[in-house]
């Protein structure tokens, strides 16, 4: 079971801001949650809270400092492009009181991209060079125009290619925790059948996260069984136990490698 | 512009819950956001904050309590089947301070279900017929379980296609307001050419709200414009003002539908 501190036995935690009407609207369907989710769990950091907000800065500023007060590491997506609705440079400038500058080298990245490629530089772009005063950037090897980090918050952009690129970029600075493993064994044996013999079994090793997601397919009920925790060794103990229990309940177990194929 | 009170200009309001590790740590796609928010939308209710949290009840009860308080409507999903890391109803009881009781009817229609199926009724399975005290059952036309709805709650399965079906209950008992409608015009010049003209354009019109999402084709860089409102007339002038700014400035305009088609 995971506990929402920041302990040693959990690891790092993180927090997700996505800032945006299109996600809200429903118009946009957010890809960037389970990408960084996966990734931060490969370095041993624990998503443990997701916020969407529009594209007002009170609801920005206040909910990114409920998060960075409470995670080891905040992330934020969207709102860092040249249009009146991308407003997150000010809105983290006003979250850490600090003022909105021109940051110098935003400013000679985006200049030689434009004029390598005979844009103008207006107001607009200009203001792709602001970041909250102390801001350190966050290179964008797709569209040039840079993120930034200020204290624990890694603000990126929300189309995911960018993000992807950026977000590789920081990776390697974090401080990371053990990986974070898993197994799954999948079964045709409706939930409540195995719910109390399951329950049991993730009281009896509390350093697993035992999940239990149903599905609904035309062969029927199923479900897949996901054993998430950092060894190896108490994940393939609880991963056998799961089975035998399918097994004495008169189900037959399946072992699935994460990306929904058969383990060999 | 958007503004996150429950006023008359904007319509009612409403945030949403997601309760689960399996969407954090990025395993599990969600898709009922989108859903959600659209089907809201076209009765005027707008979607105004969404978070997600792990299975812990302390991280339930107090995101609950501070969205119940703040939107006209809260919607949850996940956490309502019979295993030991479904803990939805459980926690909402606490949140609204209420006793966790075995409904009537929701044992009724259980009991029903698993005595035609030839099911034990076991422990797991009768904590489904769990609820806060003084809940109303949404039905569950897909798997029996019902969610619940107390105060402006509105309790929720996770697995999309029963969600759908719950949601489809629940709508027409919401109070909405006149029905969100958009425009979009797509063009083929950057972002930051068109910043400066359509942020004008947003100051102008301010019941409009207006957003420019970029995106990256085999053809180059692209950009939506999105607007949303509830006033038609105001969507098509602003739509044909955007077209005219796009047209001066160099671009082509083109209407699209909502759906990524080409308007006729």
């Amino acid at each position: 079971m995971r506990e929402n501190s920041d302990g040693q036995d959990n690891g790092p935690t993180a927090a997700l801001l996505i800032i945006g009407n299109e996600i809200l609207s429903g118009r946009t369907k957010d890809a960037n949650l389970p990408f960084i989710a996966e990734k931060l769990g490969t370095i041993g950091i624990r998503m443990m809270e997701v916020r969407v907000v529009p594209d007002i800065e009170a609801e920005i500023v206040n909910a990114l400092n409920a998060l960075r007060q409470r995670y080891r590491y905040v992330f934020t997506t969207g709102g860092i492009g040249p249009t009146h609705d991308d407003i997150t440079a000010e809105s983290i400038a006003k979250a850490f009181d600090v003022p909105l500058i021109r940051h110098p080298e935003a400013y000679r990245r985006l200049k030689a991209h434009y004029d390598a490629n005979g844009l103008e530089f207006n107001a607009a772009r200009l203001r792709m060079a602001n970041t909250p005063e102390g801001a350190e950037l966050i290179d964008n090897p797709v569209s040039v125009a840079p993120g930034f980090r200020i204290g624990n918050v890694h603000v990126m952009a929300g189309v995911p290619k960018i993000m992807q690129a950026m977000l590789e970029g920081i990776l390697p600075t974090l401080q990371g925790g053990r990986p974070i493993k898993s197994r799954c064994v999948v079964c045709n044996l409706p939930e409540g059948t195995v719910a109390d013999a399951l329950g049991r079994i993730q009281k009896e090793f509390p350093g697993v996260d035992i999940g239990s997601y149903p599905s609904y397919s035309k062969e029927g009920f199923g479900i897949s069984l996901v054993l998430r925790g950092i060894d190896e060794d108490e994940l393939d103990a609880v991963a056998r136990r799961v089975a035998d229990m399918i097994s004495e309940l008169g189900g037959t177990p399946r072992f699935q490698n994460q990306d929904g194929t058969r383990a060999v």
